[in-house]
Parts: structure tokens; sequence; C-alpha cells
């Protein structure tokens, strides 16, 4: 956060007071003033990035002439800059300077990032990138130490390992508040060595402890508060997000391309007294969500539209997440505060129309006007696709059998709508020593290699629902080691595949015949070097092709980022074999 | 506050899940919810002084099995442990320990204290000697560093001079939170290098800085604001109140023995969607008034009987302030949160009926249940009240004629039940060159004498509607430089009531022939070694013996010790001289 000098507070304390002329005076404005709950029309004044003085307009009279410039509101509504309490830009899948030229546009002044996709990639040299390149941003990015990599030890390998000493070293880092979603709650409510020691580290150093948390156990949910904890953005029904409000966590409503909870939480809470602990997320959103859909504004309209009090909303999206991470001067509009604002025309549509940044106008019209100067960062250039043992052996089934028909566990979609699966016992042929799916529609080959320096693991399996009819598709976007994951119906498309994705330093990659598709997100394996709007046609024609390839899901990559994700009920596969979601366990493909 | 070791947290997460059991459950008890603003019924367990669970009931079935020891609500209300976000323990006229015998049976098991009476009497030491008298008391005695010492620098002088250095100091002793209201409000916003400094210090260490405004402009609301001061217990109307609040100021809305201000401002601000920023003191409160009426619960009590959203009050007495104050673990009933927990009979009396503090029952019924051991330190033995040069040549007026009449500037008050005065000129006799007010009923001398070791300033006035009819009353409870200020009708009275306040060290003494009755404050001048109960029957007779002398003022105590507090309209008297309270100007006695 912008920081005065004392030279400059006392250039702030004069504008306020009349003795020099604010820099700025936002005239003809419908005042949202979060701290009063009250709707006024007002003009704000500005000096050295920050507010001076808000005037409530009484009898007409502007201040116009006590400032050196003005901007006409034209009477819409002054909002402060809206603060996502938790995302993931690498799910984005561009990089942080590029990822705030979408997000400004749309009223996001301040995010609150979890890097842990790149963690889980390269480690604190990852989370140190995403830091400086997130600075001189017209924006914050706030940063979380990830305190979960890998998210489930036992269960998959990452590229890196966190434990106590990595989570130190980036507490000390710049711009970070805390550690983040402290996904293993089993390890904390049960004293695991790893989680003790990062959750004691955060205590004595009395930081930030974002949460993250499943169970339905009232017991379990105080076990987890009493740990350390103040935080959740995974509900599955409104109830739960009620019984964690009542305990005293913070209710994170997210909604992400993945999962939409902000409306079925606010119609469970709405009729509380006017909850303090509540603020919105976008935790994981897609480039094209982002662009057309909107960012924390998009959260905002739909708790609104659920039918929460648009004041307690507007709250949930700027000064309650300011408060909640100790953001002093962010979050509202008035004297002494940062001057984050945004204009937008009604309550309900959320349509940002202009952004003010530290008290200069950003965007205007979903346009940003600033310059964000291209960056080029030496870690965007390494190829952190490490795939040294990989061989077309690899990727085959070996049967118990020889030759007939075995019994297998399938990673079975239940739907073509949903990321959940079920565990299926399908009988599949074994023909010379290894399982053939030739014979039957609508199960799919699945592997997993771990590709990054430290490891070779690699698991097969087979999926159901998953309905490619030909070719194969890779991607290093494997939620949360982003190891390789693919799906495929044969071994040659499937190298091909493979080798294409590690040519292009990671990425998507459809191949059926020869490479008709190829997304490079050469950063991490998670980022493209480009701009979300040279990107977004190579994701959407990516899922054209895949869809063209049987894939009736709406969004096929995502569903190929998450086959891996040991966290979704109830069957998933990462690099170490097939993981029992619910019992958190490695099972075997062969039944019996 | 308690800070659990890790294994002690462990402990605490194992007592939540049900691994162990709870070391006491309270059971049979409305929760009142602040987190989600409801009231139902549940049991809470508690471990290691910390809340492990709060269970709602939904079938009547009990959690007591899985305790240790059981204790029966009896069907009242559970709230949160009462803070108070601004208090001077000085004004209780007693020792920080003792203090905290009387506010612990009303629920206040948190303050946050300015000893900024101590600091004008004995500089830094004296805020250690509160710091040190405030440790091992079952409740949290937070400290907020004085910024104002004296409060007004060229209007009088005190035991001390805080700069920069002394607030260093400190800010870096435990249990200091931040620094206390920054009463010189004209210095902020006018750039002082006393409040420059010191405001430069508090933003440059991130530290809360109190505040303590007075004007009705709002640039200079604005300008206050923005020179860093978060809050403010100044205040005159409820319109001042929701001006502060509109800006984002936090309304801490007082009810001490000498403002009355909580119902004033709830009827202003209640119609307003739950203000957040909104905190509840006591400021100043007499040992009597907090034994009769209570402490915070009477400050609570108030606003709920002004209409004030009882949760809302509820909130506004535990976690607004709480988290204020950053104070993570305090002000709400949750898993994780300190078992700092009263039972309350109803929501309207507020009358507190148990009090729990760190999990151990520690008053019942209004008697503390908790021994706290009899305390000495060396500082409580200083006689602290140095009168050099005193004569009884100081105490009368050289008249600038012989004899005659001439025309004095007098403080008048306004009535017999206010602390407002007003400048009247006046015409008095001169017999042999010295004032003589023989001949004028209703006027009284004064007299302030500064009884520090660093100076011998004195000056001497004229008093008017103070209605002293005989006798002389001297005390070195004196706001906020606390000098020896005296109110006498003839000289010999005078003297001897001097005498007597010096050779007990401080306090208030009424003489009249003799001495007729004393109050010892032998600890700085300001607090009494003894206990309240034993300290109120002296103070009760005290004002006995002043009303029998004539002074109306139903508490003439009091009216003695706010005389020469120059930021009470209009006209005050220290020990520089006159001061005209709007100029904040020294002024002449005699006019022209």
């Amino acid at each position: 956060m912008k920081r005065l000098t004392s030279f400059e507070r006392r250039e702030l304390v004069d504008a306020a007071i009349g003795r020099r002329r604010f820099d700025l005076l936002i005239k003809n404005i419908q005042l949202v003033n979060v701290f009063s709950g009250e709707i006024y029309p007002a003009e704000i004044g500005l000096c050295n990035g920050y507010i001076a003085h808000v005037e409530k307009i009484r009898n007409g009279n502007s201040l116009e002439a006590g400032a050196e410039k003005t901007y006409d509101g034209m009477g819409r509504y002054a909002v402060p800059g809206f603060i996502d309490s938790h995302v993931h830009i690498e799910s984005s899948m561009v990089t942080p300077y590029n990822f705030a030229k979408i997000v400004i546009p749309k009223g996001t002044t301040t995010v609150v990032t979890d890097p842990h996709e790149i963690a889980n990639v390269m480690g604190t040299e990852g989370v140190e990138y995403m830091i400086e390149a997130g600075r001189d941003v017209p924006m914050y990015q706030y940063v979380l130490s990830p305190t979960c990599v890998p998210s489930v030890p036992g269960l998959e390998e990452a590229g890196a390992v966190f434990g106590k000493e990595e989570v130190e070293r980036i507490i000390g880092m710049e711009r970070v508040l805390g550690v983040a979603e402290v996904m293993d709650y089993y390890g904390v409510i049960n004293h695991s060595k790893r989680m003790r020691e990062i959750l004691d580290l955060a205590v004595e150093k009395d930081c930030f402890i974002q949460g993250h948390f499943f169970s339905d156990s009232d017991r379990e949910l105080s076990a987890y508060l009493c740990a350390g904890p103040k935080t959740n953005h995974e509900f599955i029904t409104g109830e739960d997000a009620k019984r964690a409000l009542r305990a005293g966590m913070v209710v994170d409503a997210r909604e992400s391309s993945f999962s939409k909870n902000v409306r079925f939480i606010v119609e469970e809470i709405k009729g509380l007294h006017s909850p303090k602990n509540f603020t919105l997320c976008t935790d994981d959103r897609e480039p094209k969500e982002i662009i057309t859909k909107g960012h924390v504004n998009d959260c905002l309209r739909i708790a609104i539209k659920s039918g929460l009090n648009r004041i307690d909303a507007i709250r949930a999206a700027t000064m309650n997440t300011a408060s909640l991470y100790g953001l002093k001067r962010l979050g509202a509009i008035g004297p002494g505060y940062v001057a984050n604002i945004n204009l937008i025309d009604d309550l309900e549509g959320i349509n940002v129309e202009s952004v003010f940044f530290e008290g200069s106008l950003v965007a205007e019209n979903d346009e940003l006007l600033m310059e964000i100067e291209p960056k080029e960062f030496p870690l965007e250039k390494i190829n952190s696709v490490y795939l040294n043992d990989f061989s077309v052996d690899r990727l085959r089934i070996r049967a118990p059998i020889e030759e007939g028909r075995v019994k297998v566990r399938v990673i079975k979609y239940q739907d073509s709508e949903t990321l959940v699966t079920e565990a299926a016992l399908e009988e599949v042929a074994v023909r010379n020593g290894y399982v053939t799916l030739e014979d039957r529609e609508g199960l799919n080959f699945i592997a997993v290699f771990n590709r990054h320096k430290v490891s070779n693991n690699c698991a097969v399996g087979i999926v159901g629902n998953f309905c490619l009819s030909h070719g194969a598709v890779a991607g290093t976007v494997s939620h949360d080691c982003h190891n390789l994951c693919m799906v495929y119906t044969n071994l040659k498309d499937a190298v091909q595949a493979v080798e294409e994705v590690k040519r292009i330093g990671g990425g998507i990659v459809f191949s059926s015949g020869k490479v008709l598709m190829a997304i490079a997100l050469p950063v991490a394996g998670l980022m493209s070097r480009h701009e979300a709007d040279e990107l977004i046609p190579d994701i959407d024609r990516m899922n054209e092709v895949l869809r063209e390839a049987g894939i009736e899901f709406s969004n096929p990559v995502m569903r190929l980022a998450t086959a891996a994700l040991p966290v979704i009920p109830s069957i998933k596969i990462t690099d170490l074999g097939l993981v029992d979601v619910g019992s958190q366990r490695l099972v075997d493909l062969f039944d019996g």
C-alpha cells in the first residue's frame, strides 16, 4: 500500500482543511458510505493518492474551486475499490502483470493472492516471481504464503515440499500478509508434524491464517478454528456457511470458474443481522470469465441479486476484507483512506465504469487507461516440464493376467456437467498382458506423470464419461501439483501430445494424428507469456476442438485441470495412483 | 492476553474434537452470538482458559459427560466479557489492582487505559507503575501511551513533558497497544512540532492512534483523520457523532462521571444500518458510580435503553472494541477465543451475575471470588506534592490600585449543575493593594499551584457560583496537570488546607477553622492506597461537608477537579493564569 511520507501526510491534512487545493475532486456522485450504511450525494477531494475529504452535498454547493482538476461522476455511485480476499492468479493463466490488466477495469484494486499453484511447481522461487511480477502495477497484489505444498503429502508429489522453513522465508517477503489456505485440515486437527510446525510459526508471528475446511462435523470445525485458521471458502451448502459463521469463522463466499457458491450462501445467511465475518472471493477464475462476467464485481452482483442487503454486500467486497487482513487504509471512502474508488452504474448490475487507483483514473468503460510496462523475468524462460523417464510403455496398463477380462476401478464422472466423480467397477479386456479399451465406448485412459525435476512418478488409470472419442489431450495445468495429466484413446496420439507439451514448455495440447491445437503456458507450465486477449481465443479454440472430440462438458479444459485434484470427491488419480478422496488413501486400480 | 503454548493449543484442539474432556462446561445458557447476531440455547466447553467448542442445543442433549466440571448457567444470557475502549483508571481514585476488584464483578474483563493522569504527575515512571500495578489481576489492563502531557503546552505546566522519546519508550513496554487520545487537535491539524513528531512515530510504527476531537468543522474533522487518529469520545451532540461516523471515525460513546453521551449518540445513530465503527467507554468514572451504577455494563444498558439494536450494542461493548485494537482472540464467544464470558440476567438490565475470566469463575452476584493479592510499589510511597515556594502572600491578589474598586474577569459557573463556565466582568473592592471579596457574596478566590518538582508557578483568580460560604477546599486531583487547585474564602483556612494536602501526600482537604475533612490520595496525589469500599465513604463525607459549606453542585469534588481543565468552555484557570478556552490563550485577570 502506498505509504505517505511525513511531508505528504501534512499536505494531505492541508488539503483536507482547505489550505491547499485537492489534486482532484470527484464531483457529482452518490456516495455509498460503508461506515454509516447510507447513500447520498457527495464530492471526494483527493491529495497524494489519498482521500483528503468527503463532502456531503447539502445545498448544491461544490468544492470545485478548491481543486486542481475535477472529474464529473455523472451521478454514478462511488464505492470503494473492490478487494478479492482469496485468489490464485495462476488460474487466470496469465502473469500477475497481465492479470492486473484484466481485473482493474472490473474494479478490483486489491487482491490477496495465494501463489500455491506456482509454488507446487517452482517452490519459493515461484512465489518470489509472483511477488516481483505483481509489483508496479496500478493495483495491490498482496500475497499469503502457501502452506500445503503438496496439498496432501503421501497422495501426490509436487515440484516442491513446503515446511516451516519455506513458509518462514516467504512470510518475511514484501507484501506478504500471512499464510494461505491451510488445506490439510486433517493434518491440522490431528497434529501432523507439517501442519503443527507451520501453524506454530504463524501463531508465534501473529500473522493471518487463511483456512480451507470441508467437514460437516461441528466438533471438527471447532477444532480447526482452535488450531488457528480464521476463514473458509469451501462450502458445499448454505447451512455449512451459516454454521461456520456462527462459530466465528469468516465466510469467504467464492464464485470461481469451478465453484459457484455465493448464491446458496447468501440465501442462507441473508436473514442474519449484518454479519461482519463475510467476504467475497474469486479463488480460481479463467480469463474469459473475468472478461465477460467480471471479477469481484461479479461476486458482488450475485450476492445482491441473491438477496443480500446491498450495503452488507458492498462491505463484504471492500471494508470487511480490508479489516480481515489489517489493511487499515483500504476498503472505504473516507478521509485518510487510499483513493481506490469505483464509479458504478447502479447497485444491481455493478458495472464498473470508472476506476481510480491511488487517486488516478486507471480504467474507464472496461478500458485500462494506464500503460503497464511489459516485463520479463528469467523464471518465465525456464522450461519447467521435466519428463526424463517418459516412454510409451509407461502409458500402458499392465494387467495381472495375459488375456481375458479384469475388473478395474474407473474414475467415472457423474454426468457431463460436474467435476465430481465416483468409483465404478468395470470389466475391461486384456490383450497381451495390457488393458485395452477398444471395445469400451465411454472409457478413456488417464495418466498422470510427475513432470517436476524431483521425481519420475507416473500412474495410469481409466476414466469414464470423460467422453474423448479420439486423440489425446495433455496438460500441465493440473491442480494442485500441476503434474502432466493426460486423457487419451491411443498411444500414438498420447506420445505426440506429451512431446509437444514438453517442447512448448508446458500448456495444453490436443493431438489426433497430428497436433491439432496447443496452448503454450511456458511460465511454470501454468501461465502464458501473452495477454489475456491473445490467450482467450486459443482457449476457446481448444475447448471447441475438445468438444468436437466428444467431450460434452461445457469447459473441457477445466475438467482436465481438475482430474488429478484429490480433494474433489470421490475418486481421482495423481502421480502416485488412484486416490479415494473420502478416506484420503491410495487404492488399487484392479479390484481383488 | 493469555497465550497458549503449542502443547496447550493442541490440548485445546483435542478438547474441541472430543479427544479430551473440557476443563469446564457452561451449560444451560442462551448464547448471544455476536458473529451471527442470533440468540439461542447453547453450551460452552472450555479448555486451558480458552473456548474449545460452542454447542448449539438442538434436542436437549448435553455434552456434560465430556467435561471435568459443569457450571449451570440457569438459563441466563452468555455474552463476551466487556471491553472498555477508553478509561483513565486514576479517575476511579484507586490503584489498578483495586480498580480490578470493582470492575470485574460488573463484567469488565478488558480495559484499554490511558494513564495520562499519572503521566502528568510522574512521567514515564508513572506509566510504568500503572502497567506493573495492573499485572496479575484477573482481567486484561491494556495501555496506550499518553501523547498530550501536558494537554495544552503553553497554557499549563505539568510534572512531565512528553515528546517523541517518552512515547517511543512507552510504546515498547508490555501490554501497550498504541498511543492514547491525541487531545491537542489544534496542534495536530496545524503541524505543531510535538504532535507531528509523535504522530510520525505512531504512523511509522503502525500502531493504534486514539483520537480526541472537538471541532464542528467538517474540514477540520477530515484533516484530523488524515493526520492519523482513528477514534473520538468527545461528542457534544448526536449529530457530531453521526458526522464522525460518516467520515470513518470510530465513535466511542462515553458514559463517564463527567459526561453522559451514550443516550444522545444512540438516539442519532440507531437508525443506521449496523454501524461497525461504534464502541463504548467509561473514560472517567468515580468509584461510587462504578459500584452503584456499573461500568461498561452501564454504558451498554443505556445504549439498549436508548434504542440501539441489542446485538449492535453488545458488539459495541465487545467485538467491535477487540477488533479496533487488534485483540484477535477477545470479544466473542467462539472456538479459539479466550474464555472471558459474562452471564447476565436479561438484555435490558444487563446485570452481570457470573463473570468468567480465562475460563475461571472470578465473580458472582457482584462479589469477586478470586483473591487479588495486596501489592506494594515504591512509587506509591513517594510524596508527589512539592510546594517549595508556597507562602500566604501567593494566595492574595495584588491589584493595580491601592484602594477602591477594579474590574476583574470572573470564572462564572453558568448554574449549579454544570461544569461549563463563562467569563464575567465584575467589580471587586481593593484594600491595602489587595483584592478583597468580603462584600461580594457568590465570589470565591481560586488558586492553582504547580505542585510538581519542576516548577513553582502559581495563579490566583476569582470564581463565581462556586458558592463556597466558608473555609477552603484544596485538591491535587485537578485535570489534566493535577496541580494543586483550591477554592477559598479566607487565607487562614487556605494555608491550613494546603499544608494538610502536603502532609498527606496529596488528596482533597476541606478546612474551616480546622481541617474538617481530608481524603488522602497519596499515590501520585491521585489514588488512594485503600480499596474503593473504604474510600467511598470518605468521598461521600467530603461531598456532604462541601454541600454544607454551600456548594450546591451534586458532586462538589468533581467541580474542583475540573476547575483547572482548560478544554472545558469557556474560561478556566491553570498554574499559568486565566485561560480563555475558545481562543486557547492566557488572558489577564484585570480588565483594561
